[in-house]
Parts: C-alpha cells; structure tokens; sequence
C-alpha cells in the first residue's frame, strides 16, 4: 500500500481534494486518516474523517452521493492527495451544489456561480 | 474584505488549493492565514502561509514562479478556497514539476505522468 506522510499533522489528518475525473472541476476538500485511506483504496469509494462527527465518513452514506474514485493522485511531500472521482448523484456539497466551491469573491461580496441540483432538506431528514 | 472562518484551525491555517484557470489541473496545495489572505487579494499574486519556514509566502519569491490569481472561490463552509491562477514559468512544484500532483497510485507504486519544466538545483541555490 502507498504511505502517506500521516505524521506531518498533529491529529493525523491529511487534506483530499475530490476532483471531477471529466470536467477537472474541484468538488469538495476533506480530510483522510489512514483509515479512511486504507478504505478508499480497498473500496473504490471516497472515504474520509469527518471533523465534526469524529468518525469514518463513507461520502455519500447519508444522501447516497457516493464518490467511485477513478485515479488517485499524490503530491511532492505525499502530504495531500487528489481524488479524480465520479460524483454519482451529481452533487458533493450537504447544501445541494454540485461542489463545495459554489461562490466566487467578487469584490466585497460572494457571488454564488454554482448550480444547486438537490434540496438538502428533503435529503437530509431532521 | 471577505471573511474565512480562521478559527476552524488551531493554528489559524486553513488549506489554498492552486487551479490553473484555464487547464484545471491542480497545481498545489498550501495553507493560508488572515495575513497570507489579505496580501493574496490586495496584490492579487497567491500568498501563503509556509508551515516549514514559519513565515508568509509569496509563491514564486525565489523561483520567479508567481500564481497570478485570477478568480477565487470560496466553500460552503468559509474554510476552503480554490486560487484559479495563471502560474508564471509553466511550474507549481518546488521539484520542478507542473503541478505538485505529478504521481498517481498504480497499485502498489506511484507512476509519474506530470512533466518537468526545469531542474530544481539550477532554480534553487544551495
């Protein structure tokens, strides 16, 4: 298995960037432990370390937005990866966008550039 | 100014990934702080925060390899930006690569299939 530079954060945590493997548009960063590393390569699913819920994340576990991992790439310092991903369901972000990345800076103010393609409320249940 | 939520991190670090806004390919992935931010969109040339060095960063000071930057987004959580750059000199990595993410898992190896645009050793002086 590929090792990754783990140890060069504190909690052991590592940023993935989910990257559409067609249009080359970033979807989402999250973070990996080497659990979630292990899984992704072993499953062929994008998994990661959700922060808040301190848990291993299966991507799309919830809405169902699972992300097959079609290459994976590793940077100089093997510190960061990139996840060329199909995002099934079309859409990466818990708000309904289709990435994460659905405002641009424009001057003082966030432009929203994204298209939302789902209603979080209706996925997520309260 | 745009507000980031620099408190997520307890370093107030928060990840920058460099896009090239014309290819999309990734380029690279560094932190930014409040200081690393305000320069990046008061000079509009990509500024980090160098975790090795424990200083702000212009990319590109000693290579000449500046990231213009050319738009940014921003996530859904204010923790995340995408610098969309034009990258001076054709190369992100400090080994003298396009992008930093020049390798990609084949199995139990990496291969690389980026390519290198200059030596290190003749850009860097020891």
């Amino acid at each position: 298995m590929i090792s990754l530079n783990f140890t060069k954060s504190e909690q052991g945590l590592l940023p993935a960037i989910a990257q559409d493997y067609v249009t080359g548009d970033i979807l989402m960063l999250a973070y990996i432990n080497q659990e979630a590393w292990e899984k992704t390569l072993a499953t062929g699913k994008a998994h990661y370390w959700s922060r808040s819920r301190n848990k291993i994340w299966l991507k799309g576990e919830t809405s169902g937005h699972v992300q097959l991992v079609k290459d994976i790439l590793v940077d100089c310092d093997e510190d960061t990866v990139v996840f060329k991903v199909e995002q099934l369901g079309a859409a990466a972000c818990h708000k309904g966008y289709g990435s994460c990345f659905f405002r641009r800076v424009d001057g003082q103010a966030l432009t929203v550039v994204g298209e939302r393609v789902f209603d979080p409320d209706s996925v997520y249940k309260k």
